[in-house]
């Protein structure tokens, strides 16, 4: 096991009713902005119990945060923050609210000429206005960390940061929010959840028993509630259950003292970047190429990951990775996902795109764990998911 | 699953070499009590290694405090902490020392007559000292938690109290001090992190799919570890193992949502206060007769720790039940324990006392999840130990 330092100080209320209990987090002398997105909070009721919780709170609205959250539309919102005195942000919403709303955070405070800068030279967050959420989508875990990935759209790029002064100060997590939510979006939930498991999971052993059953925990869990609530949306229980396994896939508790990869990710961003494929789609698509090109390099661990997750018991070594790899692509496509770029009518243009991209940005030449997943060997695993 | 509340900002730093970044965690101006107990840091090296990362730092020390550290020892140490103003606490030790140090933190502050009705009375922990740990003997996960065990030795009790002020605000766990513990305190801390799992696991089903994998992970890894960890405590990755299962087992998370049971711990307690049995050692030997007792109120539970634990599969349900506890038992004896009661001269005399506290005392007249384990099963299940 690797050194490491662990430190999470969300603060998680979880269940049935909890939104009542947002007036207490929340300091009483705070002007608050509240964050959200396209309006689904206002034809599910989370808007209304919202309003009626904070309504002796001094409190400002801006609505409008897209899916991939946008640097052009998060300015507006700093602007708002500046015009406002705001001292205190509430995202309402999934984790493109959230993630949007910690770029306000910061970029609020930020000191240098443009908080862009924080994505793509790392400057670093000095400052942050204090944050909440209330979770209205189980998916990226944004709840439970100080991490957010923001795209700009004028050069069509996605990219990722973070610090510990982004951690949200509380989140409120109800699983009633569930119920209400499309297929599809569900469905995604289900496969981030599991793919950022696999991130922290699927690299080289390191004698760290308890992260990897934690790790391994989530997925069998996943594989096993995930078609449930597809199936019973409504069921409170699941919705519960698929609800904390998204937080906990994030919350930062099963890498500890681990390698991580997140290859699947930066490629993954790319699809969304070029083609606005949602993301977890577009982790689902390129997750398979990735285990395949990458299966020297993760072979230890893929043969813990077949006979774990899989029950894959026979056949050589080879073997078990080949079961593996497939088993996942079909539990993909068993939720309800095409996990082939040609199904997007995605093609040979923008892998050399990705590839060239890749060759240019620091950082991004030496991908995966092992710092062995070249701008080449992405163009190779990208052809083999066509 | 049930509703609930998550919050633990405990800073770990955790691994080799991580006391040398003791100087920063604690503010540069703190006045700081060192406490400790009965020396073998002083035969480990770790005295001599905090005395270095803080030779900046006004410091004083307060050594001595016991196993089971007791009510009387620590006011001596309120009393050093008002003398010199203190105002930062430091642990160096195992369970005892930190929730020793827990104890003082909460008495230096207190404001009613006398600290120890926070114990007996539920007086509320209004403010604290801030705290800081380095953990010598990973067992009790008191590192990561609020919460503290203190006996007084005047009247042969030993009493809980915690409070959300009074966790630590970091932690250091350095897997190095394993290597010179004594067999019996790495047998004792296995068996009291798998315990502390048992209070937290078996209870009844509420469809909490996650909390329930990671409490078997902890588990079915100490199952593992342990016997390795006893034969080569030199061993870094095992010794690393050990340390981070017995803080999962008691950091909180993998209750979240569930009921928990404690009887096992209320009884043992008495064991220790009035015979001087170590901590572990009287949870071992009460947990069997707990098991058998409540095999009812526990049936679903204890059939999935069968199977998910034990692999016993075979049998109909008493069978399965019975072959689990069986088997649970058999763990202890491997990692040398003797678990009958009158292995260690205790007799019916005990029995019928702890029968008689348990009746008098508010909130032991009904123990366990259900509330159903009277004093009158507490004795049947104590006579079926001896």
């Amino acid at each position: 096991m690797n050194n490491f330092v662990y430190y999470n100080p969300v603060k998680i209320l979880f269940g049935a009713g909890q939104i009542e209990k947002l007036s207490k987090e929340i300091p009483s002398d705070a002007k608050v902005l509240m964050l959200y997105g396209g309006g689904s909070i206002k034809s599910n009721g989370i808007y209304d119990q919202v309003k009626i919780a904070l309504e002796n709170f001094a409190m400002t609205e801006f609505g409008g945060i897209e899916p991939n959250p946008t640097y052009e539309t998060l300015m507006k919102a700093v602007q708002v923050v500046n015009d406002k005195n705001i001292d205190f942000l509430l995202a309402v919403g999934g984790g493109s609210v959230i993630d949007g709303t910690k770029f306000v955070a910061a970029a609020a405070k930020y000191q240098g000429d443009d908080p862009w800068d924080m994505l793509t030279k790392g400057a670093e967050v000095k400052d942050a206005l204090p944050l909440g959420t209330v979770l209205t989508l189980p998916a990226t875990g944004s709840e439970v960390n100080g991490n957010a990935v923001i795209s700009r759209k004028s050069i069509r790029e996605k990219l990722a940061f973070g610090h510990s002064r982004l951690f949200p100060v509380f989140s409120v997590l109800d699983p009633h929010v569930v119920a209400s939510l499309p297929e599809r979006q569900i469905r995604n939930g289900i496969v981030d959840a599991y793919i950022h498991v696999i991130e922290q999971y699927l690299t080289y052993p390191v004698h760290a028993e308890l992260q990897d059953r934690w790790a391994e925990s989530i997925l069998k869990s996943l594989i096993k509630v995930g078609p449930e609530v597809l199936k019973a949306p409504d069921n409170y229980h699941n919705a519960a259950n698929l609800m904390w396994l998204a937080s906990m896939a994030l919350g930062g508790i099963i890498k500890v003292g681990c390698p991580e990869d997140w290859s699947t990710h930066m490629i993954g961003h790319e699809l969304t970047a070029m083609h606005g494929v949602d993301h977890a789609l577009s982790l689902a698509i390129v997750l398979p190429g990735v285990m395949e090109e990458m299966r020297e390099e993760k072979r230890e661990k893929l043969l813990q990951y077949a006979d774990r997750i899989w029950g894959i018991q026979s056949g050589d070594n080879g073997q078990r990775i080949d079961e593996a790899i497939k088993q996942t692509n079909y539990f993909f496509q068993r939720l309800g996902m095409k996990t082939r770029l040609s199904d997007h009518n995605i093609g040979k243009d923008t892998i050399s795109e990705i590839q060239k991209r890749f060759k240019s940005r620091p950082g991004f030449d030496a991908l995966s764990e092992t710092g062995t997943l070249t701008p080449d060997r992405v163009k190779a695993l990208l052809e083999s998911r066509l």
